[in-house]
This record gives C-alpha cells, sequence and structure tokens, in this order.
C-alpha cells in the first residue's frame, strides 16, 4: 500500500510490520535518459516487488536524491552529502518503525548510494527498534555496480518497459559513441577516479543501443520477484541481535 | 523544466539561474485525505508556478518526508529531525547552484516545514553561493499555518482539482465531525500543544465537506501566479548582501 | 526565585517544578535603544511574571545571545547559529529538569529567537524529561514579529518603563527618521529579504517617538500577567505526550 | 564600553579591536553564596579590567551557564556540555571580530571551564579570522583550580567586596564545617572524582570564614590590573601564525 | 620513511608528496589469530609496499581501531562509529597534506572499514587539498572482502609468513572447525545478517589449515608490488577534479 | 594482556573488569627525538603499569595521532580535532565496556591530550556504561605539561632507556641550542601563545644533553608503580554517580 496515496486510517487497517522505502536518485543519465532514471526504477521495482509478495507491505515515497557528488560535472546532477541521506533515511525508517513498520528493506537504484545504505542499515539493526536491510535491484538480478554501466543496456532496458516516453531513443547511438566502456580508472583493482568526468565524456556507460523492452520486461520481473523473496525472508528472520560469547 | 524526466543535455541547454524545489510531507491528513497530501499540493504548485513564469525554471524532484513529527501519533505519518530536513534541503540547493540555478525558490506545502524551511533559506543565502526564499502555498493565498486546518477545506479542495481519486468524498462527514475547529491549545496566545493528538481525534482541523472543486482551481491559480511573481521577483532581485554599516 | 541570586540551599528548599529562562539577544535596535534591549526586556517580563504567578517559579539566567545574523551589518551586533542556540538552551532546561523543575517557559524578547524556541521546546517535551514551552512577551501583548517593529515604540515604551537611563531620547527623532515603516520586503506575502539592513538604514523600524513610559508600564503588566497565567496552566496540565491511535 | 548598555551608532564610534567576553557559571557555592558566583565575579572582573586598560575595550554579555555538570548532584546548578559552550563561545567571538573586535580576551570565573575555554580559543585563533585567549581570574592573583576551592575564602572575598547582599555571613560556619578541605580524590597526582559531590557534602571547598572584604578588593584590584596588561599585550601581539618550517 | 621512528628534521628532507596511512581493526579473528591481525597486515604491507615503491614514501602510524561492530559479540573486539573512523583518516590525511604530502594510499586491512575509507577518500579529494585513495591489501591480491573469509587462509598465511610467533597453530583444526564456510547469510544477493556471530560459531570463516608461509610471502610480495604500482600511478596521476561540462 | 598480540578466547578467559588505552601523539620533537615519542612513552608505560598491576589487565592499542595542532608547523606532526579524539576515545572505551573491561584508565604520553582526555573521561563516567580516568605519565612522577619541556630531559631518558635506537644523541646539543628554555609566552600568568613555533625555534623546549638512560628507567619505573597503584585504586573504587542532594 503506497502511503502516499492512502490514508492515514488505510494505512492503520494493514496487519503488516514490512515497508519498502525506495531510495533512488536525480543525476545524469547521458543524453538519452531521464536525470530522474534512478529514483523511478527503484520506485517500479519497489512497487511491483510489495506487489508480488505474499503479506502486505508498506511503500513509502522514494527518497528522490541521494549520494551522486560523483556526476556533479554533469548539469542537472543534485546530490546530498553521505551523512544526510544516512541521516534522512535513518529518520524515515525510525517513523515507520514507530507505527509497528519495524522490518523495512531500502529499495535502491543507484550504485553511489550503496554504501551508505548498507552502513546506515547496519546502524538502525543495532541500534533502533527496526530492522532495516538494503535491496540494490541491478545486484539482484546478477550486476553489480560496476558491471552496469550508467545509463546503460540493464537501465535503459527498464526505463523502455516502465517509462519509455521519457527515453530520447534518437540518441542512443549519440549516447553509447560518447560514452566509455567500463566504469572507473583501474590499477591493480584500485579505481584512482572519484568523478564520473574522469573517464566518460557525455556521462554514459556502457551501450544503450542493446536495450529492448523485452529484456526491461525480465529485469523488472526478475527485480521484483527478488524483492517479494527478500521481504518474505525479513518477514521470517529472527532479527534479534546475537548473544555475546 | 522537470529535472526528473529530462536529460541533462536538455537541462544544459536552458539559459537560466532559477529553480523550484517542492517540499512536501507525508502525514495524516483525516481519513478523507491521503498521507502525501503536502508533497502532491507541493509538486503541483510548482508546477504550475514554473510554467507560468516567464522565465524558464529548473524544478527538482519534491522533497517527500519534513518535519511532521507533530502527527507521529497517527499511523503511516513520516518525520525527519529538523536538522535533517535542513541539511538535505541544503545540500539539494548547493548542487542546484553548482550548475548556475543560484535563485532557488523551496515551494512548501507543509506548516511544519515553514521554520525550518525560513532558517536554512537564510543559511544559504548568507552561507552558500546561492539566494534561497521560502513559498508556501497556502500563506501565498492569504492563510497562514493556524488558519489553515489540516485536512480541511482549502488543502481538500486543492487535491479535489488536482488529484480527486486520491480522496475520499465519502469519508467527509466523518472527517469533519471527528476533528476540530482550530489548531492548537492555547492560552494568552501560547500554544501549550505540540502534538495535534492533542486536539483533534481523527487527525482534521477544519471542515472538509466546505471544499469544491472550483475553489481548488482558484487556489491553485492563485498559488501559481503567486510563486510565477515570487520567481519574477527573484530573477530581478540584487540578492548581494548589504554592505557593513 | 532568581537562581543567580540565591543558595543551591535556598532553592533546594523550594516546592515547585516551575522555572522561566530568559532569551534575549545582542542586537542593534538604532541609535536611541542599547544592543541589549531583548535581553533586558525578557528578563524583566520573567521577573514580573515570576513574582506575579501564585507557584514558586525559578528563574534562570537570561540567555544573552540569540539568532540575531540578520542584523549583522550593524556594529555590535553578536548572534550564534540556531543550532547553537538551540543546544544551549536544551541543555539548560535539562538541567533544570535534572532537579525537579521540569515544566520550563522560555521567555523570549527577539523576534529572530522564536522559530528556533519553538523548535527546541518541542524536541524537550517529545525526546527529554522535562515539559518546555515558548512566550514571547510582545505576542503575548498581542503584537506578532513582524508588526512590532524593531526599537519601535513597543519596545522603546517598555525601556522607558524599565531602564529608562539606557535610553538616548535626544535621538527618538533621528531613530524614527533613519528607519522603515516595515519589516522586510514583501512580494506575495513572502518575504525575500533576509537582512534588516536590506529595509532599514539605520536599523529602526517604527516610531519611537510614539513611546511613553505608561504604554511601558501597561506593557509590563499585561506581560506578566499573561506569563504568570501561562504558568499557571502549564502547572495544571497534562504534559504527557497522548497515546498512538 | 558595555554592549549591552550602549547602542550600536556608539559602539560603531569606537577605535578599537579590543573586547572582552566574560564567562561565567550558574552553580551551587555552597550555603552561603549564591549560585551566579561564577557569573558575577566574571563580570566584575571583566569591567574592572576593561576600564583599566588605557584602550577602548568592548565588553560582551556574561555567558551565564558553562561546563558545571560536576556539581550536578546540588540543586540550581546548571550546565552545558562541553561542545555546546565551545560552540556558544565561538559564535559570539565571530560576531564581535564581523564588527573589527577581532582580539578578544575571554575572562572567566569558572574552574570546570579553563579547558573548553582554552581549546575554543585555539580553534578560534588557527582557523577563525580572530584571535582569543582565555583569561582565568584567579590563575591571574596566583591561584590555580584545585588551590582555589569552591566557595572558599577567594570568592567569597571577592563576593564581599562585590555583591556583599547576595552572600549569607550567617552561614561561612556551617558552610565551613560540611566542606572538604581540598578539591577531588587524588592517587598518584590522578584525580579520581569527577563530581563534586564525592568529596564535599555542602559543596564548599575551602574556608570561607577567613574572607574578608579588604581581600576581596585587593583580589578585584590585581585580577584587574593583570587583565588590564593581558589586553596591552594582546593589543601590541603579532597574532598571526607563524610560517611553516 | 615511517613518521613514528624519524626525527622532523628527517622527514623535512624528504622531497616527495607521497604518504600511505594504513588502517586496520582490532576484532577478532578466531581462537587461532591475534585480534591485531587486520592492523598487522595493513602495516606489514604499507612498509613493504613504500620500501617497493621507486619514490620516497612517508609512512603514517596505522590507525588502530576501525569499523568492526559486526564482531561486537566477540570478547576483545573494539570498533568505532564510521562517522569516527572517517574523522580520523581525514584529519590524518589533511594534516599529511598540510606539510607536502598531499598524494595518499589508505592501505587497508580490514573489510568493514572499505566503504568507510571508500567514502572518506572521494570526501578528501574533492574538498581539501590532497588526493586520497583506498587499497585494500586482500582485494589488490584478487580476493574481495566476501571471499576473503576472516582468520581464513589468506589471513593465516600472511601471519605465518610476518608474524608467526603470534599464531596458534595448535588450535588451527579447532578454528575450521567451529567456523563457517562463506560470510553472511544471502538471499537473491541481500546478505541478511549484519554481525557475524549470526553465521559462525567461533569467528572464523575459512580454513586457517590452508595456509602455508610460503603463500603467505607470495601474499605480502604481491601486495606490496600492487601497492608501490598504485603509489607511482597516484604520483603519476593528475588529480585535479575535471570541468563542468 | 596485549589485546593485539592474543586471540580473542584467550581474552575471554581473563577475569578482570580493568583495561588501559595508551594515547600517544605523532609530533615533532626536535631534530634529535622521534616523532613517534608520545606513542613510545604512552605505550611503554602502559605495558609496564599492566605488567606491575596485581590484577590482570587488557591492554588496548595505542591511539597513535592526538590533538598537536600546536605543532603544525613542524614537518610530519598530525593531528586530528579534539572532536576527533574524544570520539575515537569513547567509543574504544565503548567497546572496551561491551565486554565488561568498563574500568579504563586512558594512559597518555602527550601534554596537548591531557585536556581533551580529562572531558572525554568525564563524558564516559557520567553518560556511559564505564568508568575511565585519564594518566599522563609525565604527571605521575612530578611534573606538569609546562615544565616538562619538549623533547626535554624526560622524554629523552625515557627514550634513552626504552628505545635508545631511535635517537640521534650526535643530535641533542643542537636539539638544545636551537630551543627554548620554557613552554610558551606568558603575560600574567596566560601564555598568549598557541603554537610552538612562536617560542621555540627547531621545536624542543628543555635541555636533553641531560638526558642519561639511567634516569629513564627511573622515570619508566616511577610512572609504572604510579599506573599500577592508580589501577589498583581504579579496581577497588566504588565508580557510581553520587546521589542527588
Amino acid at each position: 500500500m503506497r502511503l502516499t496515496e492512502r490514508s492515514w486510517t488505510d494505512v492503520d487497517a494493514l496487519d503488516t510490520d514490512l515497508a519498502v522505502v525506495p531510495v533512488g536518485s536525480t543525476e545524469q543519465h547521458g543524453p538519452h535518459a531521464p536525470l530522474g532514471t534512478d529514483t523511478l526504477t527503484a520506485r517500479a521495482v519497489a512497487d511491483a516487488g510489495a506487489d508480488a509478495c505474499e503479506h502486505d507491505v508498506v511503500v513509502a515515497p522514494a527518497v528522490p536524491v541521494g549520494v551522486a557528488e560523483e556526476h556533479r560535472q554533469f548539469t542537472g546532477t543534485l546530490w546530498v552529502a553521505p551523512d544526510t541521506l544516512r541521516a534522512y533515511v535513518r529518520d524515515v525508517v525510525t517513523s515507520l518503525a514507530h507505527h509497528g513498520f519495524d522490518r523495512v528493506v531500502l529499495v535502491n537504484g543507484h550504485g553511489g548510494n550503496v554504501d551508505a545504505l548498507r552502513e546506515v542499515a547496519g546502524t538502525i539493526t543495532r541500534h533502533d527498534d527496526a530492522y532495516a536491510v538494503p535491496f540494490t535491484w541491478f545486484e539482484s538480478v546478477g550486476a553489480d555496480s560496476s558491471e552496469m554501466g550508467h545509463g546503460g543496456p540493464l537501465e535503459t532496458s527498464l526505463l523502455l518497459a516502465t517509462h519509455p516516453d521519457l527515453l530520447r531513443e534518437d540518441r542512443f547511438v549519440e549516447a553509447r559513441d560518447g560514452g566509455s566502456e567500463g566504469w572507473g580508472e583501474w590499477t591493480h583493482r584500485v579505481n584512482l577516479a572519484f568523478d564520473s568526468a574522469e573517464f566518460t565524456e557525455n556521462g554514459v556507460v556502457g551501450d544503450p543501443t542493446r536495450a529492448t523492452d523485452e529484456w526491461g520486461a525480465d529485469l523488472l520481473g526478475g527485480a521484483a520477484a527478488a524483492l517479494a523473496a527478500v521481504l518474505e525472508a525479513v518477514a521470517d528472520r529472527d532479527t534479534r541481535r546475537p548473544d555475546h560469547r
């Protein structure tokens, strides 16, 4: 049940302790994809996963700006400090838990948020009256942050399936040609780059011309199924901290 | 131009220094109105005002959770600490300014955010490389926070005009009957109450049965016109700080 | 009983849970009134209100510097960050409550402190073992921050009644002539100004030549009576937070 | 020139870069001396020292609550966290420096403030546009924090000279008899006690019956002369940080 | 050149801008390996890598406690909050850069530090006058945090090569038998566990009986060579941030 | 028992609540003594004192960088902000206490740490589930921070006894000749200097040519005996806070 769209009395009538908080980003995704890509995809996966779950799930509104200073050279990119994102997410989860929705999955759409969300989930789980765990949709379908690219085939496919009107297919070739093949500048498994502008001209990593809406539908379905399964595992889990040895 | 929906190259092509950041809240609005009311209204006014402005205006995504602990006794209400909201908004405005969008109006839909936004706007204007000013839509049409009620005729009218499907008209009478007539518990002009549950049973203040969609359209039009005028005044203003006397 | 002037054993002998904390400011008040105006008036009202109250009331020393960066263009104005004022007041109230003086009225003399004090009072009331509420003397007599002016007839009258030696009556005309009639620069109910130097030449708002000591005595009496009534209401109030609905 | 009592135009007419900020405490001083002792003495020394100085000196209002949690077992003692005091003092000094009063002596009346003031003075001097140095009046006359006692002969004498009406001479014997001879509980030069209630029954350390008003006048004169000399040394000092070696 | 062991004049005579800061942890490593394992290995790799580098390299003392709350159920584990580690490392790097050693590699020995170090390195590189990048020794030889185990064959081998006297070989079998095979409790690529005590009885992950000192020597040599290469790449890199696009 | 060198199971077998945390500094000590002097001496005293104590004592790894910005003009000096040191030490002590080692002595080797450690020890003792007290080795043998000098006869003697290989005896004369006789620049018992470079050319205070290894051995023995005695007093002490009076 989406909090934004329902009254407090509707939410009060639920019998669940599960919630999801989509966490996105507003940041460049090349010339062909919208700045809101990561928020749109996080929200789509959160909605679909909550629907697919056998339990009722409270869906919080998406956090729209995340840890994205790495794209600051590209106009329109917004970011907050990692401490700010952690505080915002922690406060949101704490207020969810105040109402009994104290098993929370943070549904993430942006690689730059991964570390901050893992950290704050640990803080919440150990120090607050709630259990929280991050779920990054592209990891759930087998891609990690460095493999997925940026505005590349996976994200572009997912948007083709969910928000085709926000993509500029006429710019896919330009996007690919001005982008890079991989994320970062590596030596001996250390990434020496901190800003994406160090290795991509137009902000793209990967080849969006490979994207298809069928692939996008598959990705969405796969991510939603994974999220539903995670929610069910969270529902069943003993979330208490272990005893001291 | 809505950041969420356009590519960075589209935004980069703009010739403007104006931006709006809608700031909402996810909090109880009685049995008849959605928890997202304040975000929905802030976003509607921000979009309409940006459209009505004679200049290009960058529209940031809405900040969906604000200072709403005052409603914490009602299920589904989310809140962040005032410090957290200020940090989040400051970081967002700072990143807008980094791209040259350094005259920013914070379009607010929630009375509980008013003080925090005025404070952070002052901090930004005095200490960062940007000018920011808050605009609370219901103040712009002549109602202050204490007059407007909560889930009352003004907010309900505005939603009738913009999101009628999210209202439960069948609950308007119940909403009115379980609500209170005024905000707070006052003695000698001091409000002794801190939580809305101290003075309203179901969270409502004011009479939503008085709401009409025509009134809502008028409110939206008036607020949008006011916002456009404020944006134009901001565009023309000398935003430098005065010299020491 | 003024803490500053009595021994701990004297205070320990009291049977009360009521306290007041005067909160002032050190900031320009035009050429005719002292920089300490807001502290002097807050302290005068706090003392008079405590005396007028039917219960014993502990009177803390006045916090002498507040949120006054808005006057920083005028020599001698001191200010602390809003976070600093909140921390200072919160710590003071917490230590009062440690001794059982856990119902506290923050007696405020400065418009710029209003928002910060309301916020910290809410934080204390919800999260600490105390109840706190702000009382701004000029609001209690029917003037809000924007109506009262600055160094204008109300403040000047009050000082005529309490500290006439600190006023320069020979400068009242000059003060009026170099001042402004209203506070701020407004468009569509939005104040675009952040610093008083944007709209007043000498820092004055309002006409101090209208001030009289009789008016000042009336103001002090009215504010003291209001404060005493608020203290009595606070003494009787159920300050526990309401149950979750 | 005392800021509290003069208009901004008066202060603006000064030709000086020197200021003093009295920093006191509101804390138990036994059954015979007022809780405000440390603020009263700091203010008295600051005023006298500023008067004795050959230069004009801006006198800020006294900071009335300091680092005094060590006395929290005694009713009426107020305290702020060390971080809060540092923030408050730093903000005050920064605003003084904003007007050109950027050589500041922190005139301290309380042993518990010594460490926090030395730290914040270093921070200001190295990182802000000001030079600040703490001056603790009883150190200036040859007594350090542990020697001076608490409510003992030095403080009591000073108050006899400045505020005899606030002392209860009829309780001097009781004060001495219920107090301790020394500060702390020491083993191998380590003080194992953190709270004064660990070693004094009524909060007193030292023998107030030894106090005389003549001694107090001498102490005040000596402290004022020392402060004036320090101010003159500060006026003449090259306060720039040394070059890197 | 190790800072700890040389005078400031010796360090001053160097002609380099390169430094390494070893960052370790004090945390359980099973019954067979010391709590200091991660500090010892980080220091060993840092020393060897600095020696292998063709440039002079300043070697800071090792930060001995890191982000290790995940092991808090095991006696002797120490940890600091992630914010604390970031502040500590940032301050250390800032002071190195103050002397001109402004290209800094953070040599890390603990998986739990990886995210915090990447974050603080980004903060330093973007906002301070220095460039910093983390290097985690076991990643440099091809193992990521989840593969490496904990007190498993890689760490145990490295200690066999560097500190054999601190290992208890007589407990290797016990260590393996009471440990787990993998790190975490995973569902759909999400690790639902936050504390190691959720999945390992004695704190071990992996099989230390497989460890050999030859393997350890190879690991140390490989890590040192990788670090030397990274240092040389850092020395040659243009570390300025890219221009805005 | 040194945590760094033993397994968690070894530490778990102890029956004690005593721990020591050495706190050092990495800072200039003249041309003749290593930058690590204060860490080396703190660790040496901590080890010797723990050994001399009749109880088991857990020895944490040394905190290697402290509050030393006062030496920042000398190459190689590292420092953290006082807030950072306090946070680091507090987190370390809190994690020790989590395992039952909740009576902790902070063994300090650096004058610049004294104030910060006393403050954080008070915070821990009053607000956390632990008792902590600082022990500065040179105070324990009768020298306070200002008397001891810097790189002078006491420190140099101690290093002669413990780490003679890290001293450059051939530079002792040069060290003395380029140093100063006393610490600071004093007027009326106020130290107007904040950086050591304001009063010493090469960083030395005092005469290292007076140092002998016999004196060093005596100092170490004396400090170790004092620390052992303090630990025993801490073990026996009622560390609960006193009741409110």
